[in-house]
């Protein structure tokens, strides 16, 4: 039996109601890559580490980092410290990160045996890290906030496991898509396989909520998108169980009606979307996400509280507001900015509800 | 007296007329940045000039490389080569181009200082090389298909003049936009009298229409976009006199309502655009220039044949439709299908307007 169903009821459920589209008394905040490179004690834990790869492998590490933003902040949810490509990396393309670049495959899938040759790896063996960083971040998180599980989207892992690291026009991932479409398809149905085994997983070990991370889904054509992503996560979706599930694509705004009706509970917004066009066009069958310009939080206090009260009013009191960034926190964000906005939106969204209450 | 008008009418005007909504026996077609890396001939021409700079900077060569798309393909259109950061170039910024990288500013805007300094130049003095081009293509070019000016737009200019360079998150750009908004609105302004004074000035040389290039106006909130980039490419559509003009921001569907509304004459879709929704949304106000992911060609001719149709069928035999890529010709197109999309767009609108006519 997963741990989860012997704990004590949280403290602090404003997330997950507001997830599941009921009244909450302020609107819930969590910011994408809360535990990160702005935070001081993260760049100790992971210098202590040795590697970032290192640090997202050693459970009580990966614990360690994943509340350490909670420390600092009342953040209303934790988000498991780990990264998108665990998956391919346990399928053996062998994932490492060379010093200030972004995440490499030693062996992309370039050709029609290797693509034939893929699996969708057990979470209980090659992903056990993942799932004890899980179930060791749930006991510390005691009954505090919940903790959010992730993973990254079939479409977006098959980008880099295409072509073997991020890219400005993912040349060779297009390629393939253009020129052998049956070998892309064949990636992403064992990546969405992989991926909802993954996120069952988490959920087993105590994720109250799952995130399906498809930074890359915005690379697409229109039809592309439905075909190649969506269709995908629609799979992931089905089958995943036990805890709701937010979808995030960034440059999505082309798309917004088709995600909502994907069967997620929540879609993530990128800082494009003006609020209020995204609630016009969803309605109210799904809860929201986001979306402050993360590139606001290297502005002092005031601009970020000014912001911060934009993006409020804009969402306005309806019920089924999560408040995070339109994408993940950068590494110049400053520490008492990210402050200031916890806050703001914390006391400014109570102040919304007794003016319009 | 501007040169075009002792011109003999133009033998093929399609593109004139699609950009005007009048009916017309094909889909006109261009490419952005045909005259680009992809084509042996322009990597000669280049070696020969000896930097791009200096390719884009002596006239002759500019007028050699802008021809060279169309002797190998029937495009309805030549477009001037040259570069979209020419105008803080000639207000003294210093552009350069490090080897196998984008452009970069020797002195970027990082001060209330170098701000204030800011000031337009005289297009016919600093940016005399370019309309020279736009003479000798023009002559060059004799009859045959409409010659296209452009500018990057007042806040992508920005982008690069605050930044210094091409960037993922423009965080230099993001900090002063969220600081110092004064700061920003003052180089906005500068930058589009310049822009405005640019195009007149290409359209006094012979430049039959222009184009807006907002590359990085999608890095914006919603709010953001309007404030800082269409309200300034409003400002410069406003002051251009004597040609039509297409605007193009990459990554702009959320928006593309307000754009249409700018008074411009054609709205530049990215690929990630469904062309449907696109006419859905924006009505029959104004024309509509796009699509086809660039990626594809990189694909075989057949592949490209089949993506070119799709996007053919999607927009539909509604007059105002130019067809182009969705961004700019990547150097890893094949010419081969290159050839094959041009043939394609040809023969099969000519199809499509005979099966509905």
């Amino acid at each position: 039996m997963a741990l989860h169903h012997h704990e004590a009821p949280l403290k602090n459920d404003v997330f997950l109601r507001a997830l599941a589209r009921e009244p909450t008394e302020y609107t819930p905040v969590w910011l994408m890559r809360q535990a990160g490179r702005y935070l001081p004690e993260y760049n100790a834990t992971r210098a202590k580490a040795g590697s970032f790869l290192k640090l997202a492998k050693t459970p009580e590490l990966a614990c360690e980092v994943t509340l350490q933003p909670l420390e600092r902040f009342p953040l209303d949810a934790a988000i498991l410290f780990s990264d998108i490509l665990t998956i391919p990396d346990a399928m053996g393309l062998g994932l490492y990160f060379a010093e200030g670049e972004g995440p490499r495959f030693e062996r992309p899938l370039r050709d029609e045996a290797a693509v034939r040759k893929l699996a969708a790896p057990d979470p209980a063996a090659e992903l056990r890290y993942v799932t004890d960083a899980v179930r060791t971040t749930r006991r510390a998180l005691g009954d505090r906030v919940p903790l959010i599980g992730f993973s990254g989207s079939p479409y977006t892992l098959a980008c880099y496991m295409v072509e073997g690291s991020g890219s400005d026009d993912w040349r060779v991932l297009k390629e393939m898509l253009y020129s052998r479409p049956d070998l892309l398809h064949r990636i992403l149905a064992v990546n969405a396989e992989a991926v909802a085994a993954y996120l069952n997983a988490q959920i087993e070990a105590g994720a109250q909520a799952v995130m399906i991370f498809d930074t890359w889904g915005g690379n697409l054509t229109a039809a592309g998108y439905e075909e190649f992503s969506l269709a995908y996560m629609r799979k992931v979706i089905a089958k995943v169980r036990g805890a709701p599930c937010i979808v995030f694509t960034k440059g999505a705004g082309n798309w917004l009606e088709a995600i909502a009706a994907s069967g997620c509970n929540a879609v993530g917004l990128d800082w494009t979307i003006a609020p209020a066009d995204a609630r016009r066009r969803i309605g109210a069958k799904v809860a929201l996400q986001g979306n402050l310009d993360p590139a606001a939080l290297a502005a002092a206090p005031d601009a970020v509280r000014a912001e911060a009260r934009r993006v409020l009013d804009a969402f306005g009191v309806a019920p089924g507001h999560i408040f995070n960034l339109g994408h993940g926190i950068s590494p110049n964000a400053r520490v008492d900015s990210v402050a200031a906005l916890v806050d703001e939106v914390r006391t400014y969204s109570k102040k919304m509800r007794s003016r319009t209450g």
